[in-house]
């Protein structure tokens, strides 16, 4: 397997690097964040995106603004940290995880005793946020393998992999850990429109692997399915609330398609995607630009002028899912939120 | 509403002129195919496509063969139409339509007595195949505009409309007819991957007639249908079996979450798309080019070389249509084709 961090933060430069995703597969890019609004541009614009990796960019964020505040004192320099997070909270507002590790690095400062125990503090627990992230791939990776057979074809939607990470993967970590103990899985990736995580990031983090990919449009999920092309679906999770699953647009057709047929519907989800005072009507969804699917690659592909409806995530009640895996083992039915984050 | 036919026939410059379709919507660019090789690029390239209007295609390409056919007796000329029927027909195996149209006109020349005159009945055999056509939508959205009531918001998939016809449209026929009728209804319009023909020409076809039409991921019917935005679904066909409905892939995964959601699910399509005889496991599902996914207007959105599987149709059992429209009626279930076709 393939082994690299998707972001990262640079000690000696100060900085966050980061593979820009929009680049791919044509190229794999690398570039730097050295300001708040540089890495919020890239959140905003899904240079990186995935839920874990959205928490260590918010960590990041954090790192950088600490770096770069002028405050002589305490005081004014937690103030900064505290508008810092407000802005770096508000680039994505449903996905939990990047306000879960932003509010987790504001927390940490609770601690600080002087103007620069607060930018050590801030900088490392940003840096255990991404560790941490890769050992709980790991960890989701260790139980989640169980559900997956030998032989198994799985089917999954836009891209919980080591992209979606900082390495391994969530839904793709299940896979990954499944084939490291050798059982022979073949994927089925949904391109996911409109901007094609599936099509573009799935399937090269999977070819890099050499782990067997098919490419189909989100459309044709009913139809494999019921020609017995498919035996489990999985997929991550943007957030999960007390009744649903908030995930990316399409999880909830995939999941209404998986129950008629049968099929086994599975959410690989590390612990800090769970929002336990949530409810599905307490959540806003994020509504992204009409643009998305006016316009492809700087094609247009729509009239210019059309209306469009562009909720970025939908809900998946969690009657149609199985189980749901996280760090902590694998949960099934009634999914008693607090029972998973104890 | 506007009126324009989308395929013709000239009877001076002996040729076929057709809206480009792969053009829309940016620009309304008119082709002229003047012999068989043309004709059939235009069919398999999609230029000229939708079950109706692939009839026309078929009927014209027959027009432009007998006019280009050098034979000098009755025997050879009637050979020439044999092959040049046997070719259109492989451009587009699975619609019923190409054949149907093909067939008819073969049929008519059995009533030749000599050379020309196989000629006159082959060209007035398919500008009839046309005109009937446009006849034939007008009755389907006399029947169908019956099933919409003022103030629904109607989800289509693909196009079967103006430009899926010769003019008006089945399934976007009977939206026509109702708006005619005094009626207001909403469409919303799925984008239809892997060529997004509804986000393409069923958005521009719309706007064109004023009729309001919001666009969206063929991944969100669920969403919308959850959040209760669509009160009824209806889309064209390409061939209608015993036991299921053959229309573009997608059509399936939308009939389940239709049923899954209680909305109803409607099919408009000519009497000529009914194929008595065949059964979903009799007819083979056109597999088209993987490099419809990997490419999107001339730009790489995949991996160049990832495995894609890429069927053009799907199936929907009766069990998930609520009514069959025709133009000889309005069908229910149990929909017995051959009463139908009576």
């Amino acid at each position: 397997m393939v082994h690299m961090r998707t972001i990262d933060w640079n000690d000696e430069s100060k900085n966050i690097t980061l593979v820009d995703q929009t680049y791919l597969p044509k190229e794999l890019k690398i570039i730097e964040c050295d300001n708040l609004a540089s890495i919020c541009e890239a959140i905003r614009s899904l240079r990186v995106r995935g839920a874990p990796a959205l928490a260590a960019a918010g960590g990041f964020g954090m790192a950088l603004a600490v770096t770069l505040s002028s405050a002589t004192s305490m005081e004014t320099l937690l103030k900064d940290l505290k508008v810092a997070a407000d802005t770096l909270k508000a680039t994505r507002p449903t996905a939990v995880n990047l306000a879960w590790a932003v509010n987790r690095v504001l927390k940490a400062t609770e601690d600080a005793y002087d103007l620069d125990s607060i930018q050590d503090i801030v900088i490392s627990e940003a840096i255990r946020i991404a560790d941490e992230d890769v050992k709980v791939n790991k960890s989701i990776g260790k139980h989640g393998h169980k559900l997956l057979e030998d032989g198994d074809r799985v089917m999954t939607h836009c891209n919980a992999g080591r992209m979606a990470c900082v390495d391994w993967g969530t839904a793709l970590g299940v896979i990954r850990s499944a084939v490291e103990k050798g059982k022979e899985i073949e994927v089925i990736a949904c391109e996911t429109r409109p901007l094609n995580q599936g099509g573009r990031i799935t399937t090269w983090e999977l070819m890099q692997d050499n782990i067997p990919v098919t490419l189909i449009t989100d459309s044709m999920s009913g139809h494999v399915m019921k020609n017995g092309m498919v035996d489990k679906v999985i997929v991550g999770a943007d957030r999960v609330t007390q009744d649903v699953v908030f995930n990316k647009i399409g999880t909830y057709t995939h999941s209404v398609l998986a129950r008629e047929h049968e099929i086994p519907f599975f959410v690989a989800a590390p612990v800090s995607t769970f929002d336990p005072n949530g409810w599905e009507e307490t959540v806003k969804i994020e509504e992204r630009d009409g643009d998305e699917l006016r316009y492809m690659a700087g094609e247009q592909i729509a009239p210019a002028n059309v209306r469009v409806y562009n909720p970025a995530f939908d809900t998946t009640p969690m009657e149609n899912i199985t189980a749901i895996v996280t760090e902590k083992g694998i949960f099934q039915p009634p999914f008693l939120l607090d029972e998973v984050i104890m």
